[in-house]
């Protein structure tokens, strides 16, 4: 085997190297290896060589030539590859990266090579590492959505890097990608292995400028935690102010991922709510403990939002949710110790209007969440110099990845309809939506706040609409006040923009002065 | 002037040099000198050294010797000041503090002299700082609150670093600073140059290690955002929803400060509000702009939150509405086109009832705009290995900053009374106030939801007092979320904390998995 290796011929050598062979690294490698392509596996680990080998054989008709080849070492990988080699790779965001890295340039890597990140790596990572590798070699990266089952039956991916390498790379990140009916909007899946899906709209798109495609991974991350937090709350309502059991709310989301809620997390809620525990005789969800973990990526978004000014609170309420989820001993204590509004109390019939409420409620809060996201791409863009097709990300996230959703047909339609949409609220079909729910919405977040259930994640959304929607915000007494101490100065609603001024608060007469810049 | 300077006897010598004599420069400068302290002045802008020798001999008896020397070289600063040298700086944050570091080392600086950093600086570079000029000198930092009327009259003062610095330091700082009696908790105040308060206790405390000190200050900008915020949207509720003149306004929030509501920021802003154009005949907050700045205080807070988990959403969205504030064009537009509920109709006395009720939902806020900001250096602390004394940092927040207030006494006394108290809600002073006030903020909020008034700062505050008091929170069907799209496992109710399970949904008999650590 391994000389075989060491004298591989043209016309048996790989199209593309592997490296890290982990749950997305190996589901990644067969993905490839069903889109015809032959791959050159490698991994520290060789008992995760030695398995996708097997998978391989496993899934492969028995007189099939092996698609996938084991390697053990950089050096036999890169003489299994064709050239200029492809070699894609799949370890922990951080130090790993530049680990491999670094022992593709000791084992001979080439200047026109070139070697693609697929990890959950943070956005100015991968800009320092294209830099810090020019000449070694071309460090490209793509973010992949959609977890396991995604990265082997098709993701949705994010590349961003030198265009060079996006057209050597295009036939094979559109091939494995998942595929979209463009009329409906619905993914067109298959979870067969060796009969991938080869029609529909793929949800791979180029997104710009190297870090790009890892920023609006990124986004898309936070908007999840935001999707995800919009949709516990609705069943935290159901479940303390309806007193309604798992199966019922998993009845009603199934019954709203029939309509405009339809999604792929509405349809896994509703499956979690269905499971039972398998050692108890109970739900599952009501033996999980509520201590929600994260990763990562939906605090950067919320550090992201903070730091370019685009004011994404839901998705930051999402990873607070998380945080005070986390202090459970404080939260037990504080249960016996602070106290509440009286429990509602209401008739089956009313229970109906408020679950039908509800729904309105988690639609409107929804496309919030969605709005303060786009916006952020749009403001991080501008500030990055990036220009992004928000029309194409909306497209590429409707199959594939975990937000998947037909609502992201619309959105794709919104900025297919206007490029310079400002807003995703000022698209028509959006701003009737919301003008035609949003007293249920209201009157939703009304109830919990009267009940005492809390819906941060919701209230910050209509806070946000309320917000974007007010020609005249408080600030102007804000800028007063802060004048008043710190001599902050402030504009004037009847003199040019950025002229400032300046009272004297301390002098009796309070003059104004005019700041001269 | 320059040669005595040159060969200055030990009994003329100054017992402090200052560097940078912009406003707040030069009223510390000022405010030293009144506590009898003879200070050696420089800046680069020579008009700045002259201007502040101009303020002495104003304002000292014609017949005191100067208590101010001006000199116009780092050398001759050095040569001014008794040994070992005592040298304060008042510079922008940033570069220009390593700019005059380096200066001073080329001029001879020793390795036991203290250099005290008062800028606004960010709370790791302070730890840069110490670590980096270790050897050089001694870098202290002291945050100060309190603005250019604070630091000529006495502001809030955290200072952290060396513990022999501070005992140098102490009786210094502890005079500068702003007083406070203590039966009372109020400041007491002389704004008279040459009459400074001696009395009372002093609002300058030793917060801890090298940054502990600008991260405390830090936190409480992030306060002071939220207080701002909260206040500007119980004006905006009065002005939207009950048309009332910011005449009328003032008058409330002046019935308000002399109750439990008592404090500057209400103060000045009854003041704003009552303050008309100098240029018309309208209220000046009427033709203020409503586009809020910001310096990056608050910024930082709300990242140091989500950075270290603490679930500070007041503070955050805060910050976010001023970001969202900004974008003014925007909102301009999107008020002509999305919709908002019908106006409220309200009776004069139904208006009354609104604007009591108000008065509770911003002290219930309040509560909790403190309790996390509290939570936060708690979580922070621990964090970084600090024993922060909350009792003391409520006490020096009494007087001299921008947050003071009666209530910080009652936080000081909640520590006092449990050094551990978990939270500040947790404290049965607290938790009291707000049973018997939360109906109040509930229907408030409920009422602005209904009205179309955004008031993001107040739902996010109510959120967190509901999500704290809450034994179960919704994240167990998140956690469900995340283990069957990403494998993320969960804990259970019933296993011991830690141990971690997987449930193989994409197996038919979705068996359970113990996952080994």
């Amino acid at each position: 085997m391994q000389n075989d290796g060491v004298t591989a011929q043209a016309d048996t050598l790989c199209d593309i190297g592997f490296i890290g062979l982990g749950v997305m690294g190996s589901n990644l490698t067969m993905n490839l290896a069903d889109h015809g392509y032959r791959v050159a596996c490698f991994d520290l680990d060789q008992h995760k060589v030695d398995a996708i080998l097997q998978k391989d054989a496993d899934e492969r008709h028995s007189d099939a030539a092996p698609r996938v080849e084991g390697c053990s070492s950089y050096t036999e990988l890169l003489s299994k590859l064709k050239t200029p080699h492809l070699i894609i790779l799949s370890v922990p965001a951080g130090d790993p990266v530049d680990h491999v890295c670094n022992h593709l340039i000791d084992a001979g890597i080439h200047a026109d090579d070139i070697v693609v990140d697929t990890g959950n790596s943070l956005w100015t990572d991968s800009v320092t590492r294209e830099e810090h590798y020019k000449g070694k070699f071309i460090f490209f990266s793509t973010a992949v959505s959609g977890g396991e089952v995604g990265a082997r039956f098709g993701p949705s991916l994010m590349p961003s890097g030198n265009p060079y390498a996006w057209t050597r790379l295009e036939p094979v990140l559109t091939a494995i990608a998942a595929k979209v009916d463009p009329e409906t909007g619905k993914p067109i899946e298959s979870f067969t292995p060796g009969k991938p899906v080869t029609e529909g709209e793929s949800c791979a798109t180029y997104i710009g400028p190297v870090g790009a495609g890892h920023y609006v991974k990124m986004v898309h991350n936070g908007i999840e935690y935001a999707d995800m937090q919009l949709i516990c709350e609705t069943y935290h309502m159901m479940r303390e102010a309806l007193h309604m059991s798992a199966a019922e709310i998993a009845a009603v989301f199934r019954q709203w991922n029939e309509g405009k809620l339809n999604s792929y997390l509405m349809e896994i809620s509703a499956e979690v709510l269905e499971q039972m525990d398998p050692e108890t005789n109970v739900p599952l969800v009501d033996v999980i403990l509520d201590k929600a973990g994260q990763k990562g990526t939906g605090l950067w978004t919320a550090v992201s939002a903070l730091q370019v000014g685009s004011p994404a609170q839901t998705i930051t309420s999402a990873v607070f949710a998380r945080s005070l989820s986390s202090l459970k001993d404080e939260r037990m204590a504080a249960s016996q110790t602070l106290s509440g509004p009286e429990a509602l109390s209401l008739s089956d019939e009313e229970k109906l209007s408020v679950v039908n409420k509800l729904e309105q409620a988690l639609y409107c809060s929804k496309i919030c969440a969605y709005a303060q996201g786009f916006q952020l791409m749009a403001i991080a863009a501008k500030e990055h110099g990036w220009s992004l097709d928000f029309g194409e990300i909306a497209k590429i996230w409707r199959a594939g990845c975990i937000i998947r959703a037909v609502f992201l047909q619309s959105i794709a339609k919104a900025y297919e309809n206007n490029e310079e949409l400002s807003n995703l609220l000022m698209d028509p079909f959006f701003s009737d939506q919301i003008a035609q729910f949003q007293s249920d919405w209201r009157e939703s977040i009304a109830k919990a706040t009267l009940a005492g259930v809390p819906c941060p994640a919701m209230m910050s959304a209509l806070s946000y609409y309320d917000s974007y929607r007010t020609a005249v915000l408080p600030a102007n007494l804000l800028q007063g006040q802060r004048d008043y101490f710190g001599a902050h100065t402030y504009q004037r609603v009847d003199k040019p923009a950025g002229k400032k001024y300046h009272l004297n608060w301390s002098d009796p007469a309070r003059p104004q002065v005019a700041i001269k810049k």
